[in-house]
């Protein structure tokens, strides 16, 4: 333990999740309290996660991050927010525990890495996945357990979610300390094992509308998300809850899109309003619809978040179908090589009359990738690789 | 009038009008009663109306109807809800008065003649336009006078708006018989001499969900509608009318522009999803924020319905500087001669500050023209010339 002491170090990687029941807009700033609860998919880490190395020394002079390579301001409230919640945590555990659990460590220094498998603010959730990192890292280092779900929000409110894995709700909760507003899971990435996710990644156009701000004004200005807030989320939530215990897609998908198109509603409804869907949403929007449509059932959902990406919910049984309907609609601008990433995707031919009726006019390069993954766990414990050396610094560099 | 025994001969014209309270939604689709309340302003004749010759005669063995010189079914059951209507409300007239008043001309066919000065279908409100010309067209021919709102509504909801100038309310009523959802002014078109209409016609992209159906499937589905109708709405209606009495730009646009994008929210929040704003409209709504950011104020208040043109609304004094900020924003396709048309527009140069503020990456050839227009009279009746000859057939063919 000689060099544990000189050089702890934690390395963890946490997940992206995808809300299929909605969060936008803050009863609390400071605290991140929702206006509503949500719920959401945990992501498979195979395919989208974050990696955290965090590592304490009494040789360290200051607390660094360093996020894919780069160093970058330690002092972002939010950030600030999490690493005293943690020590606070710590604090407070050794206080009542009789174990040593190394004492010194809590007045040492720390040194952060972060890095993403996928590419940083492409609309997916990688603020989630790097808080939800980043505490769960921070909480191992610092020996502390327990319900973490309430700091990982003080760094992003939808990170709280990634604290788990399969579907979890986040329960806006009442207290005005936030205490109750937390992450649970309805179920875990076991429950229901055919189902599956695309992540339809568009090029061009960046986030005009950040989503803190963005939601701010939503709050400000439109009554249509505090009737969604008050009325609509609360039941929308129990049936949702519903649907993923009897793992009824029919009524899990159409829910899931009725629950974006609101969410886009409100940010229309937001003065001035906010666009975060486009023309090619809307062409992806009209696709999955004539694809329902065309057999007669709800077989894959979208939704889209505070950006121009798509991910597409379906059954396994569905994939190689759909991939290709969207392989049609979107022929790739290269040679399509790296067009379908993830999980692997089996060949379909379509039948002349689904592609009749469901590829029109196809837009050629509107959609840069697909990656094909699926429901998977929470945060992970690694032993080894880890982001630091051991002088404390970034293995990599940008 | 022994030749107005053998043909009966009535020509009106009609305007089309903008709502700023948006109607959306019926609660009985036979009679046409809205789930709320809306409010418009009437635009000028002068550079949009709809012109309608209705004529009677023994000699007519049919009622006959050519929309732009083509002849087209009458059977249409709103079109025969109109001309049932106004034949009712002339016979009840005959039965309570002791005039004779062409006691033979309910007995005989009709043949009516309309037309357009701008193209049908654009999304302009032609329906409106249409209706409320054929309703006020046959009420004369027949000798109905009184309130005809209720009847030109059977034909096309906002067509009860269009039988009166200036700013009209129609009220949604409470009666399930529809006789109290009629429409009202607020102010006539003299009351605010300085507000000006500016349609932005853009190019391509027809309607791709007829509003008829469109509304229907809003009703059905879409839970933020419902709260829209029963409380935004209230409470914005009487706003506006305030605003319209108080000649209050600033308020009249910035509601104007919350109404036009929460009714496009409330189309988004249907399922499926219906989108009538695209690409192009977030260019149109995104530089009018910006313009009227630059200003400080809000100089400018766009509106949408149910197709993709935007109508603008600003004080006269706005107009020229505006116009040249479209122009430079969606510079003309061709040499640009025909890109203003209406009343007529001076010259204007753009400071640079102005230009760097709010002129961003230029989209050639996306805005057809600019019709400059403001608000005017209701229908109107003239003497000559009309649209039928005296053989009681179209003067000219399409």
């Amino acid at each position: 333990m000689s060099e544990e002491r000189a050089l702890a170090v934690v390395t963890c990687t946490a997940p992206v999740n995808i809300a299929v029941i909605k969060y936008w807009g803050k009863r609390d700033n400071d605290l991140i309290l929702p206006i509503n609860s949500s719920l959401s998919v945990t992501l498979h880490q195979d395919q989208l996660k974050t990696t955290t190395t965090a590592a304490a020394s009494r040789d360290f002079t200051e607390d660094r991050l360093w996020l894919n390579g780069e160093e970058v301001d330690v002092g972002h409230p939010r950030l600030q927010a999490c690493l005293r919640e943690v020590r606070r945590l710590a604090r407070k555990r050794r206080g009542s525990s009789t174990e040593d659990t190394a004492p010194l460590i809590l007045s040492y220094k720390v040194h952060i890495a972060t890095e993403n498998n996928f590419p940083t603010a492409a609309g997916l959730a990688s603020s989630a996945a790097g808080y939800a990192c980043l505490v769960s890292a921070l909480a191992r280092l610092y020996g502390v357990e327990g319900e973490l779900s309430e700091v990982a929000r003080r760094g992003s409110g939808s990170a709280c979610r990634s604290m788990l894995g399969g579907f979890v709700q986040w329960q806006r909760g009442e207290r005005p300390d936030g205490r109750d507003s937390i992450a649970q899971q309805v179920a875990p990435e076991t429950h229901w094992p055919e189902l599956r996710v695309l992540v339809l990644v568009v090029s061009g156009e960046k986030k005009q509308v950040g989503s803190t701000a963005g939601m701010q004004t939503s709050v400000d200005t439109s009554p249509l998300l505090k009737h969604r807030a008050e009325v609509v989320v609360p039941e929308r939530l129990a049936l949702m809850v519903r649907h993923i215990r009897e793992r009824d897609f029919e009524g899990f998908g159409q829910l899931t899109m009725q629950d974006s198109n609101q969410f886009h509603a409100t940010c229309l409804d937001t003065f001035p309003p906010i666009f975060y869907l486009n023309d090619l949403s809307r062409h992806i929007i009209a696709l999955a619809h004539r694809f329902n449509a065309h057999h007669g059932c709800t077989k894959v959902a979208y939704t889209f978040d505070a950006g121009p990406n798509a991910v597409i919910f379906m059954l396994a049984d569905t994939v190689a179908e759909f991939v290709e309907v969207v392989r049609r609609s979107f022929p790739p601008a290269t040679n399509g090589d790296q067009f379908v990433r993830g999980l692997p995707v089996s060949a379909a031919s379509l039948p002349e009359e689904l592609l009749a009726a469901v590829v029109a006019e196809p837009v050629p390069g509107a959609v840069q990738y697909i990656l094909h993954t699926k429901p998977g766990p929470g945060p992970q414990f690694l032993d080894d690789p880890n982001l630091l050396g051991a002088d404390g610094l970034p293995r990599r560099t940008a």
